[in-house]
This record gives C-alpha cells, structure tokens and sequence, in this order.
C-alpha cells in the first residue's frame, strides 16, 4: 500500500502535485476540489458530494482564539462547521456542539509501553483543550487511541496496553470532562477483569460531571486483511446502547460495525441522535467506502454520524505477513485520517486531513433528526414485522431462500 | 424546484456555464469533473468518488456500432463499462451484460392516454434494440415506465394506464425478449383483477425466452414530498423474491424501497447478485443520496445494484400543490437521470445524463460478489441472531429501548 505523505499541500493551501507524479499524498477531497475548480462548479459539486443542509450550504463556524493558537503551535488541522435545522414552534432548538479527535501515535512502537502511552498522553492534551476551550459539549477519541494498532501483528504482548473502564486513560479524561462539562467518549483496549482478565475493544462514556455513565463493547470484529482483531478479543456483549447525556442520546459504533446497516439501525431504534464511528482504517482498503456508509446511516437512521478515522502509518518491530502473498513488512498501511460528521438530511462537512492530526468540531441542532423523521417516514414505512419474521428464520440452519426459478432452466445458475 | 435543461453541455463535449450563471442543468457529475480537473486529479478523485474495481480503474467497453448509430439517430447516451473480478482456479468467470434505460415521456400529459403509452413504445424501441443488438443479457426499464409518473396529482383517472401482469407492455417486451435471448424487467402500475381489481407498483419479470417468470411488487410506498403513491396502492404483499434467470439471480427494489436496508438485505440473504432499483425522483429532495444509497447496499451485501431514474420534468393538466405552502404548480421537479451501477467492491460507473434518455450497459462478473463476501465477511460477521431477537422486540407497542441515562441528568434530554 503507498503512503506518500510529504510535499502535497503547499504552503499556500493549494494542492501541489509532487514531483514523482504521485497524488495520493492530497490532502483531503475536498480542499482538493476548491482549489482546482471554478467556484461555480465547486458549489455544485459540493451540493451532490456534501449535499445542502435543507437545501443551505454548509455555514463554516468561527474558530475560538485560543483553540486557534493551540492549532498552529502544535500543527494540527482544526475545522469548524454548523449544521442547519429548520426552527420550530413548539420546541426550542438543541444546538450541541461535538468534538472529534484523530491521530498518529506519539512515539515508535519500539519505545516502552509506558513512554508510548504517556507520548500520546502528551500530545492530546493540546487538542483536548482546544476542544474544551472551544465549548465542544460532547468529544470523541479514536478508537484504541491509547496505543499503536497493533493488532495486526498478532503478538500478545500488545495486550498490555488494556485497561479496566477507570483505568488510567478514563481518569486522564475525566480531568478534561470536569474541567470543561464535556462528556467525553474514550474508545480503549478494555481489561475486564471481573470475566478472567478478558479483554474487550471497548468505549466508556464519561458524563460531563467526570463520571462514568456507561460502556458500550465493540459489536462487530473484522476478519479482514491486517486486522486480525479477532485474535485479540471478541463480539461485544453490550447489546446496543444509546447513552443519554446532558446534550442528547448517543451512541457507539466502534470501527468495523459501520459495514453492517443492522448494527447501525439497532442503535437508531434505541433512539440514538448521534453515533459515534471511532475507527482505524487504511488506504485502499476501505478509502471510498468511507464517506458512503457513514452518509447512509446518517440518512436511514435520521441521525447525525460522527465519524473518526487514526492518521499515519505505524512501524511494527516484528515484520509480519498479510496472507496476500506478498513479502513480509513491518507496516499496516496509511490510516487516512478523513474524520467528518454526517446529518440526517444527507449533508456532511468535508473531512479532516489525510495526513494530519486535527480537531473537527461541529455545531449540530438535534431537533434535525425529529424533522427529517417526520419529513421522510422511514420508520414508519420500515414494516420491520416482515424483517422480524425474515431473520428469525434466517438464522435457522434450514432456511431456505425465497427463489423463483425460469422454470425453462436447464440447471441451476449457481 | 429550479430546472434548467437547455445549454449546457457545448457541441465539443465540455460543460459551459449558461449566461445566467446557473450550473443547475450540468451533465454529469462525472463529466463535470472530467472537463475541468487536470487528468491526475482527476484520476485521484476517481479513485474516491467512484472507488476502484479490484484495485483498477473501470474499464469503458467498446459499443458495438449499431448501437451507436441508433443512439446518434435517436439521440439518447449512450455508455458502456466492464467490471473486473479475480480469475478463480475452480470457477469459470460469469460474465453477464447489463443494459439499464432511462427516459423522459414521449407526448405531453395532455395527449389521449392510448397515445402517450404508444409514444413511449415508440420511443423506447431503439432503445431496447440499441441493447439487444449490445448482446445485453439482462435489461430493466425505470419504474411504472408507461407512463407519467402522474401520483403526485391524486387523481384518479391516471389509474387507467394499469395492466395486467401479461398485459399489453409485458407482451411488447416478450417480443424483445425472444429475439434477443433477454431477460428484461418491466416495471409498471399493476391491476389484479383477481383481487378486486387492486392497484400494485410492479416490476415483472420476462425471461429470456419470453416466459414471464414472476413478479414483484413495491415493498416500501413514501410518504413523501409530491409522490402521493399511496394514494394509488399499497406496500406489496410478495416478500423479497430472487428471480433465478439464465444470467444469474436477481431482484427488483423499486424505488423508494432503496431508503431502506432492511429492503436491500432481504433481496441479499434470499441470494440475490444483482439487485435492480428502477426508481422515479426528483431534484434536491434526492440527488445527494442517490449515489450514497445504491453504494451502500451493494457494499454491504456484496451484490451489484443497478440504479434507474427517469428524466426530464413532467407537466400535468390540472395545478396542485405540495403541501410546503408554496403556490401551486403543475409539475413534480426534475426527474434527473443519473443511472448508474455499483459494485460490491465500492466501485461503480459514472452516471448517465441528468437531462437526457439513456442506456447504460455493463458487463459484470458475477463472480465479484462471492470473492467480496470471502474477502469482507460481512455475513459472517453479522450476528444476525441478536437482530432478530431485536426487531421481534421492537414491533411489539410495549418495546423499551435500551437506553442508560447519566444518574446526574436532572430531567430527561428528550
């Protein structure tokens, strides 16, 4: 997988092509096009790729000073959006603003475990004040962001970096929750000793007083390229839980649950008006499935989704294969940041960086979800008693398929 | 709904933006994008927006020149593409072709009813000839295609372009059938005499030798804007069929039914490969989730989700209006074209013209869906079993979410 991240944004903000002919080193789709279409033609291209927010473009918000100032000193990319809903005559308006974190680890993967932590400890101190600092009401973390994505290595010593729900990180962040009354959704490696020291990929939601309200464990676990996750821990066992906080109900569909539209409408029939999608991807793997799952959940299920992708590529010690044939490497690809947050309306902000840690922040009026339910019906139209039946038989081991075969068939098609 | 279909697109092919400054009327996205990017941007954005099939960029297939000729006679686009899939050691490839046709109506809606439905046999002859002599395998027609998508006004008269399921549309497309060995999706407003004369929204299926193989009828009806469809029928009463033809295993999701993915992943667990969506929709309530939902469902259930909208602005006799305290009018929006084909590897092709009849052909190994489903197992990941046991909850009036509220919450958010 190539990972190109040097020379791509100048330093005028406009998109260079490097030398070696290679773009795939671009910043983000978006700055992408602005910088390279007429504005007309941007406008309408964004009105199709980013949608209208009921029918207005998207209003950028202004960036606190401070949050500002944290951003050029530490270098990490901060953006700043608010999304429209119509007002209402019998209710007031529930404008929250959301916080969303992306980034590359601090330290090699060769140092101490707790240097490592620590280093990333450090440097999201800046980027949590600036999101504090900024009024952000509810922040999320990537996920596993305590430590390297080491998974794909398959070696257990990566097992230290679990934590018990108030473990280390959580009290870390519990600081920053009481300081700013800011709940905070911290996405960690989870040591639950109480179930012999098993070990889930789990996101504890700290309430914006510091204390915990809840967890939510990882539903889905990927058997796909590098991932090998499913060494590690297994399908969580939290059922779907939506988290009513002091700024709205929300949820966690933590990284691969975002391919399984089940999994995503479970948590809108909850009554989730914002999901957050913590995740670690990479390159071709999943590049352009991922606005488009995170879109249509956002539409489907008439909520905002929130979604968090890590930035960089990792160096392992240990080289490892990818069951592709091809030689063994020491790396799992470029995770390409690209964290952007969709409405119900079908609008979305552009994303964060490719290549660079950053700060998404968003203003989002919840009662959008109640209005988009109302305007499009999709749980009213849903007849989800056929869908009941459906899986109910499906998960049989005799299901037998609904299929109306060409009667002049000579054999069958598959 | 602003519609502006003249003047866009110049003789040499590149878009112009019209004296008014409007780019409302531009072509396609895809075009759009091609004409003003320089080329390795423009592949780069190709990469993201329309994914890459395997890790290639789609293949344009060479149109055989009778269809070409029929296509600058009767001026309608005309594009052709291939998919890719892996070569496989115990499986021949199954190549199959696919041919999608998007139209506007042929005489106003003012004109006798027998005359506009023999205008639209009249329009579509080359170009259903324009796909047989392509050697497509398996053509589909946009929903209710006999006629003006005319539900938006409540009235009742347009009831009389009902048929029977082997009425006289099916038994013009039998002719075709047979001649060129194709199987074709017929979607129209049916009339079940057999049951009192009910009303249905169905597509029928036409073997390749001319039999009719079944049918299907509209799962999903919206309440919506100006459709008004249930005005006319209600939500159908034939489940999710796979239809195994000749060229593989289809089914049909008409319409409205793509809003929802408990829909799209009926048609998958009953084995569906490619998944038909013959649809009627208009302008901004739409367009930017047109390409997300098609996406989507193809990603999720590793099938390929052909997407048929037809084209142009349809003006009815008698003014109503759309309940958003706007004046009245007598037109629906602009039906916007934009066919297209998604992929189960994310990839898909540009979209046909927004503005203009069409025929889309592709051909797809349907190979390419089992190779996804090894890859991703997203069936396998799925957990079907705690969805069933969910949506069996939730349909009963007493289901209580699972929602875990922060024990400091003075009052409930909600």
């Amino acid at each position: 997988m190539e990972n190109k991240e040097d020379g791509i944004i100048a330093e005028n903000g406009k998109t260079e092509i490097p030398k070696d002919g290679s773009i795939c080193g671009f910043d983000s789709l978006h700055r992408l096009l602005q910088s390279s279409l007429p504005p007309q033609l941007f406008q309408e291209v964004s009105r199709l790729l980013l949608g209208m927010n009921c029918g207005k473009a998207l209003e950028t918000l202004a960036i606190p000073e401070p949050a500002k100032s944290l951003s050029s000193k530490h270098d990490f990319d901060l953006q700043a959006f608010s999304f429209h809903a119509e007002k209402e005559s019998l209710r007031e308006p529930r404008i929250v603003r959301v916080g969303l974190i992306q980034n590359s680890i601090a330290l090699p993967t060769t140092a101490p475990f707790l240097d490592q932590k620590k280093g990333i400890f450090e440097k999201l101190t800046p980027i949590i004040e600036a999101a504090g600092t900024s009024g952000v009401n509810i922040l999320c973390l990537q996920e596993a962001w305590t430590m390297p994505f080491a998974f794909c290595t398959r070696e257990k010593k990566w097992c230290e970096f679990a934590e018990l729900v108030d473990g280390e990180s959580t009290q870390f962040l519990q600081e920053f929750a009481r300081k700013y009354n800011m709940v905070i959704i911290s996405p960690i490696l989870e040591r639950d000793v109480k179930h012999g020291e098993t070990l889930w990929n789990t996101a504890v939601i700290i309430g914006n007083r510091g204390y915990i309200i809840g967890k939510h464990r990882k539903n889905h676990i990927p058997r796909v390229g590098d991932f090998n996750e499913s060494t590690y821990y297994m399908e969580g066992n939290t059922g779907h839980p939506v988290f009513e906080t002091a700024y709205g109900k929300i949820a966690v569909n933590i990284c691969y649950g975002r391919h399984h539209p089940l999994n995503w409408l479970a948590f809108g029939l909850n009554g989730a008006e914002i999901v957050f999608n913590p995740s670690a991807t990479v390159g071709e793997l999943s590049e352009p499935m991922w606005p488009i799952e995170a879109r249509n959940a956002a539409i489907a299920n008439s909520y905002f989704v929130c979604s968090i992708n890590r930035v960089g590529t990792e160096f392992f010690p240990n080289p490892f294969t990818s069951g592709d044939g091809k030689p063994q490497h020491s790396d799992f690809g470029h995770f390409y940041g690209s964290s952007h947050i969709s409405a119900p309306d079908s609008s979305c902000t552009p994303s964060l960086a490719r290549h660079k840690d950053g700060l998404l922040i968003s203003d989002m009026d919840l009662n959008l979800c109640r209005q988009l339910k109302d305007k499009w019906g999709f749980r009213m139209t849903a007849r989800y008693e056929i869908y009941a039946d459906l899986l109910a038989r499906y998960v049989k081991p005799d299901f037998e398929p609904q299929v109306i075969s060409d009667p002049l068939l000579s054999k069958k098609t598959f």
